[in-house]
């Protein structure tokens, strides 16, 4: 029998800005990673996903991001080392007091946006976010791109992990994501897109955009929650995986 | 045998912003009362302090201020019920986790400025907090300034409390401080500020602006850590509380 | 001849975040107040719209806030004269180097949200916000809304004025917008709100929400670009005064 | 006869945060580079600043940064062309506010921290800034560490610039500055820093940390104004500049 978990960014808006159909969206996934207010979110937003997450059975991780609420934490900046840390650090003890006040236990940590892209190589952004969370609580599961070093880190300090692949992605040669500025970076088809899916989760291989066999770890699925198509897919995806026989759970 | 805390504001530098003697002051205090990040402090700040504490055996609570930090929370907000309890909550949550993260225990919570302030009399902003407080932890103290209704509403919700007094500041009649900008705010002959200290810790009782005699519970003196006379200052309370028979020690 | 300025609140998306169909409203406004960055809005949002507006005419103006981005300027901070005065002389500044780089020329000047809201009865902030604008360019319009001390407080030191009205608002009697919390603040009644504005117009006169007949000065008519329901509803405005013979143009 | 403008960063502080000693360092420079409340200072600093640069005479001009308080603007960030280009804009034109207001004119824009750093070598950064410049006011000077690409392409859309030098920085061979981090970075010998500011000015020479003659251009000397020392620095400098007949003046 072969399993997933489904994860989703969730809980992006930020006061009166709305983003992502988090309502919708958390019925359909198995995990929530959770902004925590530096890159997007706020305290608000946190508690009312939370709460949502605990209604529903979703498992709850963090989402740090750069100090770069304009940029959404997409922009590249160079922190050192410490910085990277107790940023990280921070941002899970904010979402902790959600979860914690909720009674229920935060599960997972997963990067975002530039931070979580330079995962794939960076090893000293990797070792800081690998300690923050070693530092607070060494049953958090560190959730990295398939193929990222961050994966590796995690491992070597003794961390749970799981290696988190994208149906809508293409991948270059190392399993790194084909960058979203170049030309077919995104599976379009979404046959294509499920196929390649069951195939990374059932076989762990995915045929890169240069064509090569890769082999793949899938332990998480990620899907996205903006607009309606998003949940047309999301829908799509849990049918073929039930003919599949790959079972949708948490880790 | 009399007995008091002693506390102080710290950790409220800010990135390349240095404020406060926070290295010399922690040597005379027994508790740290350490900004999050929303009207000061930052992530750096918070390890740096918690860090400091932990070697010294200083207490450390939270200090939660209004997201304003261009005001250093000074300014009043009108914020709603859910609002200051969710950003409560978040501050205190991202202060865990430096010291989780430091193996010590966080002891308190003890609002910031403007938020502060209201406590005096405001019993929503008072229930917010309690509310945040008790549902993260149901051990963490509620520290309150002399007669605030903040006080109050922690003992009616079942929590710890210690009832804050200030060796340089005027009380009304209702014990609330004299504001900053009225004359008389502030004692600042120093033998008449330590004298009415030891008053207050050993008979409950202080001489109010107008001259009324007023009782008032000292559980914590709150000293400041600003400029070399605040520490001389500290000195002589330290000296004057030895011969006076009073202990300084944590609650 | 009866003629009215046709206003909207533009440029209120922030970083990833988008708020209102700015590209949409904007062909059917005549005057936009543009958002400066620190309740909403930021640089690039700003480019575009000044951008938009020069391309179709549209006057601009700024729409400055208090600096609370996660609670959309919406929320009372309690500010000093100075600090009201050097907030909206930034924000102003800032806005008019996009104007200044398009070739255009900014117009007017608008508080938002709780700044606007407080201009109603509060001398000091309408002052502050008078002086920051005359010190900048004595030729920019204030735009107040209907009956707040803003507009005298302008007019006695000498700006040009622009009494603003609202379709879907109920108003007291003393012509302060009834609060959207209370039952009876928002016109649902499409008919009867254009039968408003054109009797605000055209007669200037108003009933207030308790029956009272009351005078009012309508330059222009503020108008909201969120929703399809939105731009359905300033379509049928510009009809209706088409028929009513009051042009709708520029102050 | 020999010139040169002396500027100070200054207009950094932020808030209830104070960083330099203004009030004493613009009693010895012509020309004050003035934060814009981006990476430092806020609208109440940048009037003070304003006002003291006013009464003294001394030239105002922006100092730019990127949209990082808590890294003072220091740490490299991936920001667009675009993104550079009008966070520029809007912080010029927000300064401008002040010495409009003021009645004076504001003179040139010399980008700090990371995005100054980064005009040494990035074509990009340094075309973004100079078309802000240019489409805000073609008659801003542009400050540029003697030797970046920002100082040519400036001259190449035909907008003024001014080379500017360090007294207490060593120079690689292509006369960026040796990294802080690096061993030799400061010229800690007054005398020397003295001397080297001379011939630099003088014989527009000067040698590099390997021992290399190199040209140099100082239109505008930089001084610090953080600390006792910096104070004495400057005016010994003005005492050597006197005996060197070298003339202390705005450009």
């Amino acid at each position: 029998m072969y399993s997933v978990d489904l994860n989703s960014d969730m809980g992006e808006s930020f006061g009166a800005y709305k983003l992502g159909e988090d309502e919708e969206i958390i019925r359909y996934v198995t995990t929530a990673n959770v902004a925590c207010g530096w890159h997007a979110g706020d305290p608000m937003v946190m508690d009312r996903v939370v709460r949502m997450a605990k209604e529903r059975g979703t498992a709850v991780g963090a989402h740090p991001g750069y100090p770069d609420l304009m940029g959404f934490g997409r922009r590249k900046m160079a922190l050192s080392f410490q910085e990277v840390k107790n940023y990280v650090k921070y941002q899970i003890g904010a979402l902790s007091a959600f979860t914690r006040s909720c009674g229920i236990e935060l599960k997972h940590v997963a990067p975002h946006g530039a931070m979580g892209n330079q995962c794939q190589y960076d090893e000293e952004i990797s070792t800081a976010i690998v300690e923050a969370v070693a530092e607070f609580d060494k049953d958090l599961i560190i959730y990295y791109c398939a193929g990222a070093v961050l994966g590796k880190i995690a491992e070597s300090k003794g961390l749970r992990t799981a290696s988190e692949i994208f149906a809508d992605r293409a991948y270059m040669d190392d399993l790194a994501l084909v960058p979203r500025k170049m030309e077919g970076s995104m599976i379009t088809d979404e046959d294509l897109a499920i196929r390649r899916c069951v195939r990374m989760i059932k076989e762990g291989k995915v045929t890169s955009a240069s064509g090569k066999e890769l082999d793949i770890r899938g332990d998480t699925l990620c899907v996205h929650g903006d607009g309606p198509k998003a949940l047309t897919f999301v829908r799509r995806i849990r049918e073929a995986f039930a003919d599949e026989g790959i079972e949708i759970k948490q880790l």
